[in-house]
């Protein structure tokens, strides 16, 4: 074995230019990162500047946040979850790296969707596990079918399922992830369930894997739907069995995640009102961009279901998305995530828009890419 | 190979147990964590008030940050450090992981010392390498020496230096770390030191591990020195071959650290006043500490260099140091960390006492703990 060589992320790259155009004076509209441009719900910064004079802030887990959590799953999806089965981290990251580390062991098949969250991949290849990648093209609606995990041979120690899905908004129906739970439990496969992206739905609520499998280990975070990206707070929810070991990895990774983000955290788990704007924000933004792509000629797009983002083919334009998306930084300064960083086959010719920006950034991004489109359809 | 096995921290179970008795209404005294009691300085605090109200906090790495850290190598240690080679984490405990996992490759050597920071040894069986213990004991003043690295056959792929240590608070001399620095290049043996525990030293400055080895990899955290411990704020240093490795696996495994920490951090680095005055108090509370325990009849314990912790000897009295701590706790109020922990071994017949509380604690603590010696002598 040697050490896992992992690949940098381009959008990185992208976005590195972009701060330099921004720092020339240039005017920059950043849809190339999957964060809100929202911070965190007031109250729950009004909750932190409470906690900054009142708190000493040593190592912690918060008891009330993973109380709150635990109803969480009861509130959205009306599944009952007991506190200790959540394990508090800093961010969905390390929570993937948790999930994996202490379930799988090197070498074992992980099986994932491409495109994809260029994390799976990576996190799974740099712990020496096996990426099994299954193309997921328009007919599948860029996502993992149980007729495609069922056709794996031989069976993957385990699958990492993302509904709603980075980077093509995707979901998996109902019925499928069902099915996906029915195939994985006969075949021995354990679920790695990525939940990042709920809460952020345009066609209805999404059932958590945890319905069709009590056994599915889930990935949350609150950089998504809470718009707390740089709060770093997250958590891992995995079965009884798997509890003790989990804590046990987890004291020694990672201890506790930011003390101030979990008393913050917790405050912002009742802001229904801003979090609901924030959605409405998005789904404004999702149909200005679902009615101009095609006439830029972008006709082949993933079903963007829910997150927020854009999964573009541009075959028809180029075969270098990470030369592309610098050229329109250059001439248009609207900032996007090449394909590659997210498929490492058919990225060279696909792209994302992230549109959690306002509403005047989507109108603004989209009045200069207009004509820069025409210029080249 | 089989998933791997991680022990729980029983610090964590002496924990909870003060937390219930302080519940019932007991006077607890918490010894058994290795984290300042007092919170991040003023001005930091300040700061992120500041921040809070001004940043909408996404995803960021703090370039004044790195250049300060920088500097701090220069004005610590008179070495020179470019930011680039500086990755920020979430704490310490996410560096070493990314250390690790970036450098080496399962079924790897790595030596460390026994007693030793239980986290080395359990994240390098995580990673399914090998730990490979040396017995540290009153001879070695409970430290690594280039002696034992150069006695291990075959070699290790690599090495964890700890000075201060934890749980001794024992350093290694000067002369000793150039001499372990010749044997591990001599060797090719990659060296992890982690001086999480520098700016705490009782016996003048300690030098960093890049002094003597240019190629180290180092870890440091504003837990200890800097009081943020829940704010989990860190850093990995890495040779410049070792940059692009290093930054393509914390962005796919963990992302940026928080934000607002960042902020606070920066700030936090020029408050030498309020630190040197934490430092003042470890000094008194130290002092206390080694006239009080030999006549409680912990006439052996390890030279406490450095960091807040008294490694003690308790042979003569257990070698069940859990059910001894937890006995003393229920007793006294006075919680503490059974030295199983950190050395497995002769952990049994060990305990660790952290004063990184106040003055008054350590004096109420002392006070409490002499009868409940005294019986038992």
């Amino acid at each position: 074995m040697t050490t896992a060589a992992i690949e940098p992320f381009r959008a990185i790259v992208i976005s590195r230019l972009a701060h330099a155009l921004k720092a020339e004076g240039r005017s920059v509209i950043h849809m190339e990162f999957g964060q809100p441009s929202t911070g965190a719900p007031p109250r729950a910064v009004a909750e932190a500047h409470r906690v900054l004079d009142a708190d000493g802030m040593g190592y912690w887990e918060s008891a009330p946040l993973k109380a709150r959590i635990a109803r969480l799953y009861d509130e959205r999806y009306g599944v009952a979850v007991t506190p200790d089965r959540l394990l508090l981290t800093c961010g969905a990251s390390p929570a993937l790296v948790l999930a994996l580390s202490s379930a799988f062991k090197p070498g074992d098949r992980i099986a994932m969707a491409r495109p994809g969250y260029v994390a799976y991949r990576n996190v799974v290849k740099g712990l020496h596990m096996q990426a099994v990648e299954i193309a997921c093209g328009p007919d599948a609606h860029y996502q993992l079918t149980a007729a495609a995990i069922e056709a794996l041979d031989p069976a993957p120690a385990g699958v990492i399922v993302a509904s709603p899905a980075n980077p093509t908004g995707s979901v998996i129906a109902e019925d499928e992830l069902a099915r996906i739970a029915e195939v994985c439990r006969a075949r021995g496969v354990r679920i790695v369930s990525d939940e990042i992206y709920h809460g952020l739905s345009y066609v209805g609520p999404q059932p958590t894997m945890l319905r069709f499998e009590p056994e599915a280990m889930i990935i949350n975070s609150f950089s998504k739907y809470w718009s707390m990206a740089g709060w770093r707070l997250g958590w891992l929810l995995v079965p009884d069995h798997h509890i003790e070991t989990a804590k046990a990895y987890i004291g020694n990774l990672f201890l506790t995640p930011p003390s101030l983000s979990q008393h913050a955290g917790l405050v912002a788990m009742d802001e229904h009102e801003v979090l609901e704007g924030h959605l409405e924000v998005y789904r404004r933004n999702r149909a200005l961009m679902l009615q101009a792509l095609p006439d830029m000629g972008l006709k082949t797009i993933a079903p963007p279901d829910g997150a927020f983002y854009i999964w573009a083919d541009i075959g028809h334009l180029t075969d270098d998305s990470v030369a592309f998306c610098e050229q329109m930084l250059r001439d248009t300064g609207v900032a996007t995530a090449p394909g590659v960083d997210f498929d490492p086959v058919e990225g060279r010719t696909h792209m994302r828009f992230s549109f959690a920006v306002s509403t005047p950034e989507v109108e603004e991004a989209l009045s200069r890419l207009r004509p820069w489109f025409a210029a080249r359809g």
